[in-house]
């Protein structure tokens, strides 16, 4: 509050008069006004958010909180770039801003969240990268602060989410793999307690029964959503005694590192095995083309964003349709890496 | 103040004697402190930063403001996030937290950063995408915040700096296509008033010079920093009535459209032109694979992170040896795209 005090003095008029003439209220003399609005301007003075969110209890600042570090990460992010893209379309109409919550994989997620809420600086929050059981969504009910979650968990506080539709990736991949005579199937999960892998290893598993096959555990690749990760799944692979004659990846990046350890043991996509992944900029350069599920990151954000809203009394009524829940469809892309049939045995 | 307020009507005791035992001062009986506490725990009563803020004057977060849209990140950001990785290794000794501030290039960066600031909820800023005059340094200096800039401006409030070595880049290019009998030779610079454009053509004049040879006004291609922009350089080349015989490019991810260009052309990089550009994750997939400058961003992002500790009272200490201005080398890694060798004409 120096900055008020300052103006205040130098303008030998109260406090009070200051504040009241730079928040526009009816009761300050025409006169004063300008004087005070000219000095604020010389001496460059803008009124404290801190101050001022106590006052309003809004920020204005959206936070949304992403997790960084090489080991998720890898060489950088293709995907979440596109969805601030969409977010912020919507936000903008608001003037809502958005930050980027960067929590490094070294870090508890929870310990962060709750450190970035006891700063109160964000109005709102949009939460990834959710687990099986996430205790964030526990505390975020708790503190009644809006937000919105990118994925499903089993923690239930009635939050609204938006996910991609990892059953209805898991039914058409399976389904298609087996019609090309496909029976030793291999799926990948994420390293970590990532809900979507629950999701996405109990749709293929019950997609396979529903074909008389078993999904077979050591036909499971755990691994970090990056080309680290899908080189490693490769290597894997490569060394079993019964190798899978198709597999289904769940990030975008570990097509990458997958395909290289293929091509280093001469073992091609597409000829040699099948191969269906997830779409990325990066799926341009591989060959054979990749066969992969696409969806629009834009439109997820502008969903992301007009969820979070509908949830915000402040904001709601301008989204009055906005679904609280929501699975994101992937459409599947032909490419040429899953053109590899199994022969009958 | 909410919580406060309730916590001391619950436990029936003042606001300041809740406040005292939530901040751990002595005046406070043992037994209401404990029942204070308990109570606290009970009700998930978190200490509200907008009240701390103006108290302390602190709040432990860092802004590092970097431009989004697709305009700019084309389909994702293989940079930023490296950096920030370096920075927050860093920043993770202090428990200071990273947050980005994502400025949308449909905004104007400095009225962007003019309300950031004004929420008050960082301690320092590190800037990006400093521009010829950027306006935000001033704003910066004038409000007396701790900030580095990633880049260098003419705007001086003799502010901290980092900026990546273009004239070292400029130099070397232009030194080694001339070694390799190259006249015509084209060079690109970013669309906007970016600084390290200006930088980068001025180093190239001279170099050019020192040969005896002039930079050609129509030679100097403008783009935004992503594979679009790559694409209509190339093809704008291409449509020239006498063409370069190399090409140096000044972002990372044009190399990319800018092949496609070529390829869609039946004009191969390192046969028919020599070509020059940055490394990005992008780079392996190039084939011929990209002669390029290279650089490591998680040191970078380290060094970004002490310089502006180094200018912050509470942290200087600890890094007393941080130059406050930096050039950050690039290292040349051969790659087959300068292959080709002009004809001496």
């Amino acid at each position: 509050m120096k900055g008020i005090r300052h103006l205040a003095e130098h303008l030998d008029v109260s406090i009070g008069t200051v504040s009241r003439a730079l928040n526009g209220r009816p009761d300050v003399n025409e006169e004063t006004r300008k004087r005070v609005l000219e000095a604020a301007r010389k001496f460059g003075y803008v009124p404290n958010q801190s101050g001022r969110s106590l006052r309003q209890g809004t920020t204005n600042i959206i936070g949304f909180m992403i997790q960084t570090g090489t080991e998720i990460t890898g060489q950088g992010d293709t995907f979440f770039m596109s969805v601030f893209d969409g977010v912020q379309e919507v936000f903008a109409r608001h003037k809502l801003d958005l930050v980027a919550l960067l929590c490094s994989s070294q870090e508890d997620p929870t310990e962060y969240l709750r450190r970035a809420v006891a700063r109160g600086f964000a109005d709102g929050l949009i939460l990834s990268a959710t687990q099986r059981h996430d205790a964030r969504v526990q505390l975020l009910a708790e503190r009644n602060i809006p937000f919105v979650t990118l994925g499903r968990t089993l923690t239930d506080a009635g939050q609204p989410w938006l996910d991609l539709d990892f059953e209805g990736m898991a039914q058409s991949s399976i389904d298609r793999l087996v019609a090309r005579g496909h029976r030793r199937i291999a799926i990948t999960r994420p390293h970590d307690d990532a809900n979507l892998g629950y999701i996405f290893v109990e749709r293929c598993r019950e997609a396979l029964a529903a074909h008389g096959l078993t999904l077979q555990e050591n036909l499971i690749f755990r691994s970090t959503p990056n080309e680290a990760g899908g080189y490693q799944i490769g290597r894997d692979l490569l060394a079993l005694d019964q190798r899978p004659t198709a597999i289904v990846l769940i990030n975008e990046m570990i097509a990458i590192g997958f395909y290289r350890a293929l091509s280093e043991a001469g073992v091609s996509p597409g000829s040699d095995i099948a191969v269906i992944g997830r779409h990325s900029p990066h799926a341009h350069f591989l060959s054979p083309s990749l066969t992969c599920f696409r969806l629009s990151l834009h439109d997820l954000g502008v969903a992301l964003a007009q969820t979070l809203l509908s949830s915000m009394p402040t904001f709601a009524h301008h989204y009055p349709d906005a679904p609280a829940n929501r699975l994101w469809p992937m459409e599947l892309v032909d490419g040429e890496s899953d053109a590899f049939r199994a022969r009958e045995s």
